[in-house]
């Protein structure tokens, strides 16, 4: 089982829509749990992968809040520090990254970072096949492993492993690069690595 | 007439290599000029576009020693953040992005960031077509077509149009995700950006 804390946005539907296609069970968690939503806590406790997609700056405090129901669970990452400034895309980065912070709330949880160049509105078109990679970091081979199968399922690229979780520091800000690539050519840009051989 | 500034090593060659076999002229600038070498000052004088290929902690004083000669010059900043903790590559990023650094050193250059994605050992074996895109950012959008059709005919893939130079900020930590793929895979990884149509 998956579960999606934050999962009523266009990242969480349409990452649930794919996973499930994929033959994946999902659970879309929310604050006001609601229709096709349960709560956060449910969505943690009952799944075995939880991807945490909240606004940044409540990443830690969901992280610690969530913490005792996240104990060996994998947790994915996948908060930019993103801000706008003057109306454009900006990251504003502090020294850990999201995924760190969030490592620090609930320290037992397995936490990967990962999907911060996978638009969310381009995840949200369901029918339109994601020709980029997935890009992981995390210090916890076995739960990389996990969530790099689950992102194949996703995109028709390739989960790219980036090394220890403290990349995320550099991969994060990456979707501040993204936004405005988007902005630039109305698009909704993705990510591939080459030069990997087969 | 293209010049390089720092251009002995990998970098500098293979990008040199790779624009002169397309027809473009390139002086190779190095502070100890021989042979193929001649004087930074040089590269610089005779540059219409010049590149900044030079260690990160060396960018704002080489620019500002340089900025004299680089008075409406389009410069290439490529520098990346990048330190070595624990043997393992990592990033240490300013306030501002070097690029930034060199527009403050060279405050009359038309600066433009970009290649941070592109390996230099990659860029040295000249025999081999780069299959991955240039990201490019500045603030000079005449500068950043120059450069960008420059690196079209160094890789396979295109000059892809970050915005901004502030941009720079969020783009040259990815040299440091790069480094930790590279090691992980021992390969020269580049990359593609996906998503933008034709």
């Amino acid at each position: 089982m998956i579960g999606i804390v934050g999962g009523s946005g266009d990242f969480g539907r349409g990452l649930a829509a794919r996973l499930e296609r994929a033959g994946e069970e999902v659970l879309l968690g929310s604050r006001t749990p609601r229709d096709d939503l349960v709560a956060n806590e449910e969505a943690c406790r009952r799944g075995d992968v939880v991807f945490l997609s909240v606004p940044p700056v409540g990443v830690e405090e969901m992280a610690r809040a969530l913490a005792p129901l996240l104990v060996d669970t994998i947790v994915v990452s996948v908060a930019a520090p993103i801000v706008f400034r003057d109306g454009q895309p900006a990251a504003a980065p502090g020294e850990l990254s999201l995924a760190e912070l969030a490592a620090r709330g609930a320290p037992d949880a397995r936490v990967v970072a990962g999907f911060h160049t996978v638009s969310a509105k381009g995840l949200a078109r369901a029918d339109e096949p994601l020709q980029e990679d997935v890009l992981l970091a995390g210090d916890d081979d076995e739960a990389k492993a996990e969530v790099a199968r689950l992102a194949e399922l996703v995109v028709e690229g390739r989960a790219v492993d980036c090394g220890r979780l403290e990349v995320a520091r550099w991969l994060e800000p990456l979707t501040a690069v993204i936004l405005n690539v988007n902005r630039r050519y109305r698009a909704n840009a993705g990510v591939v690595v080459t030069g990997l051989g087969e």
